[in-house]
């Protein structure tokens, strides 16, 4: 078998051989890991964490990454955003009738390794194969299960918090911005997608006083701030100059005319903290990723706006109407 | 807005849109059902049961139903299977672009209709839109968290227990299979998708002893069956005669020369009891769906076979190796 057939959507015994003899095979190194039900008993604590996304990223595979380690990535960081240790994540496919069965190995490589960076493990999926053009190649959706450690809320931003971000953005969008359009644009930009645990994890253990966290994705910081200043209810002001950005992404934006500020990371985290630990998780982020930086501050005004300081000024970060290319994630 | 627009998966404010005022408007009464985070925060007892589906189905409306029906019921079953009562539920929608805004709202007012039948709630999900071409209108995914009531597992299925279905076999993929290929077959087959908390929650609380419960969806009883004999290391015995099917669904597989026993059941239970519950058990289920039968039993033979009891003798009820219809769920 070198390409996926429609029978192997069928739920019979070649649908068993594509889940036991293939996607089993690369994902388990134990074969007790999956119990053959439709579904997964698992001991997650009291209180759970819950996040669910679908990807549909073109093209499949951007440099050293792939759907495979982003479609992990994705829901762990939204687990990471509610306080929880992230744990067990649900894998569920729609292929494309004649999608390669080798494309289809790199991709379970690459969930296996993204899952043991993060320490989580695949409990149950799904399999379904849709006839030819009726998808492009392969989605992917995963839901991921965590257990709660501390609550983090936009509720509970106040004015006067610190607003952090955990290293550059915009590298994920840039380059499949790049790759997507064959821009004769050479540089070192690669996609940023990761799995937060490793930083995380170690964070909610410690005592700092964090209010609130989000990924910068679908729609970059501007779309990220806007939403959490909104569910809030206090402004932001944040530093252009001390926005961490890539030197190459920031050129290529220039270059381009695209808005950096709507650029999508897939493997950073902005952090809303208590003044009085400011130096202390900056110093911690900046053990991990040296771009790390304070960006701004939570403003006791109640107009819903974010607000960016420049060097000629002090103007408002809107929320995106549009964004710049569709399936990044 | 009357189409879906490529626009309204970039993340910004015309998601936002979309989001707030068409999706939460519908599926939440109140407003504060929905915290704006990533993921949801949830209490759900020490041990959790979690399941995923991906529904492709088409056409996206059969009869009365459709796949927001199905996508509710499919997760809400497989939990079930668990020996847990459905909680939560996410839900992850992959638009086309240009997928009419009337047929999503008839789509989420199923969902909220199936959620309330089955007494469980949509916490958090995702929206994403890809280009005209790249889906067949929508493809819906959920998981679904239940709280751990019993322990059920193919594992516990020993030699004698009594194996009983919920109601009849194959209405759902018999009425697709008509629609799709615009049989001249008149009749009143009806698709049975349901999700069965409102029989089976009521079920958990009382003291039958239950080995094993799994709905025959894709691939119908005989892979089902096969399935679980394999898991348990023992056959089964079913009499063709007892099996539930409803008479039209019969004949329809009659003329066509279809196998009935691999034809997909959206709202029915294979259950395993121990035989001194058997007759208790089967009471209560009639007095759900008067066409719930005790089917075979389990055997102390180990060849990992199912075997059908016919007027004309006994034979193998196979494991089907591919299916009729692609994209029934």
């Amino acid at each position: 078998m070198d390409k996926i057939e429609l029978s192997h959507g069928f739920g019979g015994s070649q649908t068993g051989e594509l889940i036991n003899k293939l996607i089993f095979e690369i994902l388990y190194s134990e074969k007790d890991h999956f119990n053959g039900n439709d579904g997964a008993v698992l001991s997650a604590g009291e209180r759970v964490a819950l996040s669910t996304d679908s990807f549909v990223v073109s093209p499949l595979f951007f440099g050293e990454k792939s759907i495979g380690h982003l479609c992990v990535a994705g829901s762990v960081n939204d687990v990471l955003t509610c306080g929880a240790v992230p744990k067990y994540l649900t894998l569920s496919f729609i292929i494309e009738e004649g999608f390669e069965i080798e494309s289809l190995k790199k991709i379970l490589s690459d969930i296996k390794e993204e899952c043991q960076k993060n320490s989580v493990r695949i409990v149950t999926g799904d399999t379904k194969v849709v006839p030819q053009g009726l998808c492009d190649g392969i989605y992917i959706n995963t839901a991921c299960l965590g257990e709660i450690k501390k609550i983090f809320s936009p509720k509970n931003i106040k004015p006067g918090d610190k607003i952090l971000l955990s290293g550059t953005i915009g590298d994920h969008e840039a380059y499949l911005t790049i790759l997507r359009n064959n821009l004769p644009f050479k540089s070192h930009i690669e996609s940023d997608v990761a799995g937060l645990s490793p930083v995380l994890v170690p964070l909610l253990e410690k005592n700092f006083n964090i209010k609130a966290m989000r990924d910068p994705t679908r729609g970059g910081l501007a779309t990220t701030l806007n939403e959490l200043s909104s569910q809030c209810g206090y402004d932001f002001v944040v530093e252009d100059r001390k926005i961490p950005i890539n030197d190459e992404v920031k050129a290529f934006c220039e270059i381009t005319g695209l808005d950096k500020y709507t650029f999508a990371s897939e493997g950073k985290m902005i952090i809303f903290v208590d003044p009085s630990d400011e130096k202390e998780l900056l110093f911690y982020l900046k053990s991990y990723d040296n771009n790390a930086e304070t960006i701004g501050e939570v403003t006791a005004e109640t107009t819903g706006r974010v607000f960016l300081k420049t060097l000629v000024g002090t103007r408002i970060l809107p929320m995106p109407t549009s964004g710049n290319l569709p399936r990044i994630c």
